[in-house]
């Protein structure tokens, strides 16, 4: 019943878009300002009090407390989305509002995927009162900034007596469902790595140059991302990934002069994550030996790992349930930097997500809301015994 | 005294450009205008008539003959190119005019490098008459036709007596500074395949899709540059480049669903092109069966070995000379239809061409001058006797 009501407002939510025929809900669109108002209406239906701040976040709040438990997940997505990822979150928070020994807050974060302004975590962290002046001149792809798509930032919309955050979310990977589990307890977000690189060799006539005279950039890439992917496959828990390859001016009959890619590192243990791009680094340094081709190597981003407190908690209400890392990246990455955290993941098809084939069954997502409403009382129990 | 000459005309010439600060000559431009009408005067000074053609091809006569004997090369330039490129074969055919048994025609084609067109061979297509309504209806970048550009083309500007074609040009290529050696005679016109590959796998997320259940486009795309490789260093005498590498839509955290790619094969003999090609279409197979990855392969020209019918006569001239195919095409694959053609190849310095780093030495193009001289002279008894 609960669960039929879910996937009901998931429905209703897709409508939301900028984009008609697909999903499409980005910071500070009317899309997700529509969304949001939605998620507030059904909030207040529930009886909570509800706020929102300049970045478009949304708050809902319940009781009165030594402290507050607060839930949810994040109503923005990214460009043809699919259903679920982040709305599931918010609304089986709506499904475990319930009387606690302290107060209860619903959040529904207005920027996670940060699609529009190449962010990390823009609602969490306006929500936490974190946003500084970088963040506010970012820019988007029609040079807006920030700034100037939500005006001034509002004060901390977060209340000052945080004592735990718990977020359901698709798994958006394939391990539930390949372990034929409805459900897995999050241990921590995985560590991040991200790179561009820029390889250097020399440029030269496609028809004149010999095999062996060659300082070929395209070729070093390739063994580059060749090695990358052996590397992670030796490596248990570690993903790599070349997301962008270019030779920037390339053509048919010229031997690439320069090419460029991106990497993608993550592991649920920092030193494995480090070990691996140590082992890419001398990679690097073996093509500028063995081919010449000089690689320059620019780190973008360096996440460690976030463990999350709660998990111990989490899998108490779920004993059977397997416990794993994600490898995404979650709001629960910066609400672990001011409160102790849990996750929940719900198996989803074909492992599917950032797609219109993200699929949940009403099966997973009734047991999802069963351990949802029983974590958060035990939860709550804890965080007012401790 | 002739080759001062010819590097000082070079120098001039390269002062004819559409950029100013580095040389950039394509056809029906005002900088190529300028340069064919230079030209066009210091062949009347040498006592050619001269005449050019709607293309802006230049030609310039003198003799009588009971045939035609044809030199030349193209005065148009890629971007940003060297001085010499085409340059070099029209100052040279200068100075090969003298008293011979049959007429004696230069030509200077308006469009070799197909740079404004993406075309091939414009020029001396347009002097045989050889141009049709589909080489009319090329666009270039700003989308004008080649038709708006010069207009209805000129009938046929070459004679119809054609006996020899010869062309002076730098080789753009290392082999002959490999060698020691200042010239060099071109027995063929390398043959030719060009390609694009698409390489079909599955978008994922790259956090959460476990390496060993990826279909990774790139990852392919990877193999099949290095197959390429490895293929081409096995086979003497042949060249494979992959010019072009993409990942359309790539981000940096998304597995690449679809990679592109280019091919371009080269070998002067047609059999051991088409062995290649064969291999690199099985690897092409395996790509599939092995990673789930489709590769679809699309032909985009190919063109047969231009055998130079007049090596041996060039070779008679320069018997120390080594004998080597170009794996660059030139004038002398569309001229080769229709009349027996040779031609002559200028070390280079570092065989850099397309560049303006391209570099010749007076001492090379004194030797070079001497060796045409005397070809032209043989080629035109010969041509009278048989």
């Amino acid at each position: 019943m609960s669960a039929r009501r879910v996937l009901e407002r998931a429905d209703e939510l897709a409508a939301f878009t900028e984009e008609p025929g697909r999903i499409t809900r980005p910071l500070a669109s009317p899309a997700l300002d529509g969304a949001m108002e939605r998620v507030r209406e059904w909030m207040e239906e529930a009886g909570l009090a509800t706020r929102r701040d300049a970045l478009g976040n949304l708050a809902g709040r319940t009781g009165e407390g030594p402290g507050t438990l607060l839930i949810g997940s994040h109503l923005d997505s990214v460009a043809d989305a699919g259903r679920y990822d982040g709305v599931l979150g918010v609304l089986i928070a709506l499904e475990c509002v319930q009387e606690l020994p302290l107060a209860l807050e619903l959040v529904a974060f207005a920027d996670e995927e940060g699609m529009r302004f190449g962010s990390s975590y823009l609602g969490s962290r306006a929500y936490l009162g974190q946003l500084d002046e970088a963040d506010l001149a970012l820019r988007d792809a029609s040079g807006i900034t920030l700034r100037e798509a939500i005006g001034e930032p509002s004060a901390r919309l977060a209340p000052d007596d945080l004592r735990a955050y718990f977020e359901v979310h698709i798994e958006q990977g394939p391990v539930l469902e390949a372990a034929g589990e409805p459900l897995g307890v999050v241990t921590a977000i995985a560590g991040q790595s991200h790179a561009t690189l820029v390889f250097e060799g020399e440029a030269g006539h496609a028809g004149t140059t010999p095999m062996a005279l060659r300082r070929d950039a395209i070729a070093a890439a390739a063994e580059f991302v060749l090695a990358t992917e052996r590397i992670a496959l030796d490596e248990p828990g570690l993903v790599a990934t070349v997301g962008r390859v270019s030779v920037p001016g390339g053509a048919v009959n010229v031997i690439p002069g320069r090419a460029e890619a991106t990497l993608d590192v993550r592991h649920a243990e920092d030193p494995a994550r480090g070990r691996v791009i140590a082992g890419l680094r001398m990679i690097g340094e073996a093509l500028r030996r063995r081919r010449g081709v000089r690689v320059r190597w620019s780190p973008v981003t360096e996440h460690g790992t976030t463990p999350l407190t709660l998990a111990d908690g989490l899998a108490e209400v779920l004993p059977d349930a397997p416990r794993l890392p994600s490898g995404a990246g979650h709001d629960a990455v910066i609400l672990s930097g001011v409160t102790d955290a849990a996750m929940l993941f719900v198996r989803c098809k074909g492992g599917i997500s950032h797609n219109p084939a993200e699929s949940v069954t009403e099966e997973d997502v009734a047991a999802a809301i069963d351990a949802a409403r029983e974590f958060v009382r035990v939860a709550a129990e804890k965080a007012c015994t401790t």
